[in-house]
């Protein structure tokens, strides 16, 4: 038995750093390996980052975060900061950005809101004389605002409290309202779903989601998503599923493309979660995905037999890329 | 051809009045067939009725049904009053029926709020110890209390309104609630979709509803049903589904069994929907089952080619069994 011993893992490293990054067996580590992590970022001109679980973990910044960002921004990298979270503006999105020391440009941010507003007025071509009615909170707001969309719903106040009797008889179909946008709203009540249903009686209808995450992750814990908020409306219309404007769609990463109009093969996806991020990267045809450990998924996800979906590399933190 | 012409419709139709019910096609037309309504009522000691759409349409008594209760008390059938309606306990439903001209007692009302309770309290045996998360009306309290079950949530005023940030802090799985019952809730919001489910994390927490109706009929339209309060719950759980303890479940007719101790083959389930109300007697080995074509089903529905549930007899409307 003493000669079938494997070589001590130290040597074995040294061997994998020294071949190169393509011939390597996916995922590839990268954390504590600076010739591959050269190697890696060389590949790309543009990284899409997803934001929560990547760059901080509820309102704590994760470590060198700040670093790496710059480390990539002085190589000329283009940064775009990819979220699902729909509650938040693009403006909204900076002040908390930088609130947690991070400077970014409006135009660096695409969130699933603003998503659903380019693919309401740059793909659908919404005519003016149409409306969308919002099932969500102020960020969906602002941005279906940004690109001069009419809508209703949303934070108005006639959309919440209970039910009234003249509610049960004017509550129908509107040939208007040709969208019902859903996202996530910490406002939810029986009136918005109420009337939600009833414009989506309208056969002309459709149906948005800015995302279906079942779940919202904060305080260590998860809530209901944006993807429960339209839950109630698929489960009345028999199944009907809303067209989702967030990661994993291709909706989003199509809006994306429209906007920055970069070379998919030179980009890659960072991001903690493999059935969102990483799914969102390899659907895209993106040159690369890059998983990180500091999120909802862990190496064992991804690296035990049968793993459905693998990213190209992992680190433990992003952090790790600023050695 | 001139020979092969059927005979005129008047003449099938005298046919069939002589044969007895038991050789005709199901499903056998009892309108206007009194005959038929005799020996088809003779077969039965107990009725179970549902409501909406058999007795009423909205707020309006449908025509001849107080003649048609009476007609069957008077040859000493007993009858059971089926709701999947959890908003209202027994009390309140004696009251509706009162309003709209029918006598009932409160043990001929069966009602899926007392459904649950009695599921809770005589199937579960919850220890006194435990308690049921609520996400439901006023008549799912009114019937857990009448079974002594101890149970939060619901109308509780700490449970409406938005979430404050002690919310997502102290929100969490509770070892003493050990299950969420979900009804219909016209007063569903964001902070009792949270609670519930963070008590669903729970792994020895039940998941039931009074009924997974999609959608709750009102006013000549649909609005959300129960089904449609524990669909974000189901969404954020995976896909997993609830006990429901309305109809079409069994779990219903257990309870209802439970109370009466009726003899199944001489009993007969009377609605309006299919795929609850006939399904519920079919799938429960009930003797017979009776639909009518004042509510959400038609005639087509079950006379059609390949329809998958077909009641044994229909009428017009209920009143035709007092011919």
């Amino acid at each position: 038995m003493g000669t079938a011993t494997p070589p001590p893992a130290q040597a074995q490293q040294t061997i994998e750093v020294a071949e190169p990054i393509e011939s390597q067996k996916r995922p590839v580590k990268l954390t504590g390996k600076p010739e591959l992590i050269r190697e890696f970022l060389a590949r790309f001109d543009v990284f899409l980052f997803d934001c929560d679980g990547v760059l901080w973990q509820g309102d704590k910044l994760l470590p060198k975060v700040v670093e790496t960002l710059d480390v990539l921004r002085n190589r000329g990298k283009q940064i775009v900061f990819v979220t699902n979270n729909s509650t938040k503006s693009r403006e909204d999105y900076k002040k908390k950005l930088a609130k947690l020391g991070i400077q970014a440009e409006i135009d660096e941010i695409f969130g699933s809101a603003y998503s659903a507003a380019i693919y309401i007025s740059r793909v659908l071509c919404l005519p003016p004389t149409e409306r969308v009615y919002i099932l969500g909170e102020a960020g969906i707001e602002a941005e279906l605002r940004s690109e001069n969309i009419t809508f209703l719903g949303g934070t108005d106040p006639a959309d919440s409290g209970p039910m009234t009797p003249s509610d049960y008889e004017t509550f129908g179909p509107d040939p208007t309202v040709t969208v019902v946008l859903c996202g996530l709203d910490r406002n939810i009540c029986y009136k918005k779903l109420a009337r939600a249903y009833q414009f989506l009686q309208n056969p002309n209808c459709r149906f948005l989601a800015t995302n279906i995450d079942s779940t919202f992750p904060t305080h260590g814990k998860l809530f209901p998503g944006a993807g429960s908020m339209s839950a109630p409306l698929t489960y009345m219309l028999g199944g009907r599923q809303p067209v989702s404007l967030g990661k994993p769609s291709q909706a989003m990463m199509a809006a994306i493309e429209g906007k920055f109009r970069f070379d998919k093969s030179r980009t890659c996806m960072v991001g903690d979660r493999l059935n969102t991020d990483i799914t969102f990267g390899i659907e895209g045809g993106l040159g690369g995905t890059l998983a990180v450990l500091t999120g909802v998924n862990k190496e064992d996800d991804f690296l035990k037999e049968g793993a459905e979906v693998v990213p190209d590399a992992y680190l433990e933190m992003l952090g790790d890329l600023a050695y």
